[in-house]
């Protein structure tokens, strides 16, 4: 690592490092040299070379000299970068009136009506927030509330926001960002993991167990389970499914609440339901969303079994200001409209066979590539130093990444090892992205990838 | 209080009691009766008899019937309702691209730099959240890993946020959300409460100098004193100045910061400055802003003196995905745009000015307003028993509030009590929007604030 990264982004997979400013293209130098001058901490930026876009659609981003860079990395304008079906739903709301919660908005009633559809039976009241990382917030301090309980258990590599509460049981912050003496952490549902003759389901509820005991033996109950259900930041583990049937009886049986952070994972992304949670046959207590939820525009979610916010909400009022008024309502709601209209959830799913199908084609026999795995949208590949050992190759990784941003294809990295390639792209990608990300890759690959 | 109110919302201002619903148009019962079933914990309708509205400018709010409401009460659309100017803005952003902090964006970087240059020397470091809970979470986060320290000192009944940590020290949310064992209580700036021969700004040095000394003998150092600069739910408090002078003395001297609350009395409000501490001539260590900032879209800031973040930035990364991206920054900047174009600060000032002077002219002699206070538009009336006892009138508070709603202008209430009247329109509120107010006042004053 470049002595000149702070402990704070060490562990930042694919980000831009300041010390090498002066090797950057003139105007750019000199908007990061601004940007470092004025922004708060924490901020970084991705890629050896960073990058400005001007415009978009689709999955395709436009730089300042008209350059057409295929994004298979941003989940957040889940239906295409400035889609015009949201764009003119919001301008069109904005140039009426934006009223919060407070005040009676049909509009709000409809779109939560609507969420609530997509969910299975038992999951019936919706709260609005801001972001992820509120909802997360809102979920855990709910099910401490509920259960009387304060543990929480995540995966090893678990990012869940970043509030001071969030944050405490966010591992992937780094060791400058301290976990709560309350958290335990557990492997993510990688089968490699389960010793020899015993299933991940057998894995994954004795970790929750062993977690559970530990907890009680200092003192505390158990509050929730948080994961993930697309494990993203442990470097993604969508399959095998079955597992969570146990782990939940497991976390029942000690009155804590299952909660699925679907802000990864949720809103058709894995292809085959709109929920993550949904491929495992389980039913979570509380569920989380966020990022594609407006395309853009900040919105996120908590739904609720209602029994497990019932003595929260006779106690305690919560009013989110900007959250659940009409524009980010005019958002979730036109996103809603797009997903039924284009068949997004389909086009995911083929799309997402597509790819991974292409990349297992082209990495097959590569020394380097230890598995591509993922589902739908979300697809991983793990690249490692030598395909026994399984050890990460991070630098070889971000070779990657770089190189694809070089060729005008954005992806980035993931896991604690920042050696597997994140591809993520907006739900919005094509057939024709497909075979344009996989021609891309496959040149890459041949400097990168093969034996030698 | 009606007994079927839950103790979430006994103590909430201007509440919708839901028994009542039968008694409401055939409509909005039916819209209430479908929210009710959707929505999820905590959520509260303002007035006896709750309003939809379906467009605005300005300080004017139209619902279905096309009636025109005057809005003296929402402070986020605060250069008025749908204004032209940001919703170009937005529109022509949503239209082109939305990225977020991960890619270079000239516009975040200007945009920072002007709001920056709104601050005094020394606060030159800006972070973008989403909400103000998040820009008051943030804030506390930065201010106890740059102090050590985790005592919380606030005023008696302050509202900062809903986030867990924020909610612990926010205890205008009542005996049913706990607060942190870390935190202490302070009057607000009431000159009222200094004991005789004492002056405010003594008693308030008094105060946090105990609230420190009662911290340390429990074991926790100071890490923040966190003002609203308006006092908005202690029940508006804005003058005298110059108290904080040795209040952020004791603070300092304790090796803890002092963070200003500005969402509510920041981007002019108080009609003398940019920001409510530059009135008490002392420059803060972090300031924290949101409503209005992007007159609806959600956006929030924290603003630091750089030393004080410097650890912090060190050693965690701060990624909000959906802060500082392109859409809510083209809100911000729109909004400083009419800030310049317009001269918001002087129409606050004048208008403000006009609206005190007016409701001091009615309620002369009443014997239920103990008070009418504030600072530009955000002004108070506080509606008491008697004028020597002081003791707080919420009904007759409550009545002169659905009064004003029934004859289509909107305020509402504050204060532990609630019983002061809170006005706080748009800032776009003009002087013929003064005159409209106080016509409608001096007839309910008639009914409600005459002796007899």
């Amino acid at each position: 690592m470049p002595s000149s990264l702070s402990r704070a982004l060490e562990s930042y997979p694919n980000r831009f490092d300041p010390s090498v400013l002066s090797a950057l293209p003139e105007h750019l130098q000199e908007t990061i040299r601004r940007r470092n001058e004025v922004l708060g901490p924490g901020y970084a930026l991705n890629y050896r070379e960073p990058v400005e876009f001007v415009s978009g659609h689709g999955a395709h981003l436009i730089d300042r000299d008209g350059n057409d860079y295929l994004d298979a990395y941003n989940n957040v304008p889940c239906v295409g970068h400035a889609h015009p079906r949201v764009v003119e739903a919001v301008s069109k709301q904005m140039a009426a009136v934006n009223t919060n919660t407070r005040y009676v908005q049909e509009s709000l009633v409809d779109y939560a009506e609507r969420l609530l559809a997509t969910f299975p039976e038992g999951l019936s009241k919706l709260s609005l927030a801001c972001s992820g990382s509120e909802a997360n917030d809102l979920a855990v301090r709910v099910a401490r509330y509920h259960t009387g309980g304060e543990g929480i258990i995540v995966t090893r590599w678990a990012y869940h926001g970043l509030t001071r509460e969030v944050a405490s049981f966010s591992p992937t912050l780094g060791k400058g960002s301290p976990l709560g003496p309350n958290v335990r952490l557990i492997d993510p549902p990688d089968p490699r993991l389960a010793a020899p003759g015993s299933t991940l389901a057998e894995h994954m509820r004795k970790q929750v167990r062993d977690a559970i005991d530990d907890l009680e033996r200092h003192g505390y109950r158990l509050a929730a389970l948080v994961t993930d259900c697309a494990y993203s930041s442990d470097g993604i583990f969508t399959d095998p499914v079955g597992y969570m049937t146990g782990v939940v009886e497991e976390v029942h049986a000690a009155g804590g609440v299952y909660i699925a952070d679907e802000v990864q994972s949720g809103f058709a992304r894995l292809g085959d339901s709109m929920w993550g949670f949904s491929r495992h046959g389980v039913v979570p207590d509380i569920v989380t969303m966020g990022k594609p939820m407006g395309n853009g525009l900040p919105i996120s979610g908590v739904v609720f079994r209602p029994e497990v916010c019932e003595e929260f909400g006779r106690n305690v009022r919560y009013f989110n200001t900007f959250a659940g008024s009409s524009i980010p309502v005019a958002a979730g709601a036109a996103v809603l409209d797009v997903f039924e209209e284009e068949n997004v959830q389909q086009r995911v799913l083929e799309n997402g066979t597509a790819l991974r199908a292409g990349l297992e084609g082209i990495t097959h026999g590569s020394p380097y590539v230890a598995e591509v795995r993922g589902s739908g949208l979300y697809v991983a590949v793990e690249i490692v130093q030598d395909p026994e050992s399984l050890e990460p190759d991070r630098a070889r990784a971000e070779d990657v990444i770089n190189d694809m941003r070089h060729r005008r294809v954005l992806i980035s990295g993931t896991a604690k090892g920042n050696n597997v390639l994140k591809i993520r792209p907006p739900l919005a990608f094509t057939s024709a992205d497909v075979t344009r990300f996989l021609e891309t890759f496959a040149e890459v690959a041949k400097d990168r990838l093969q034996a030698g």
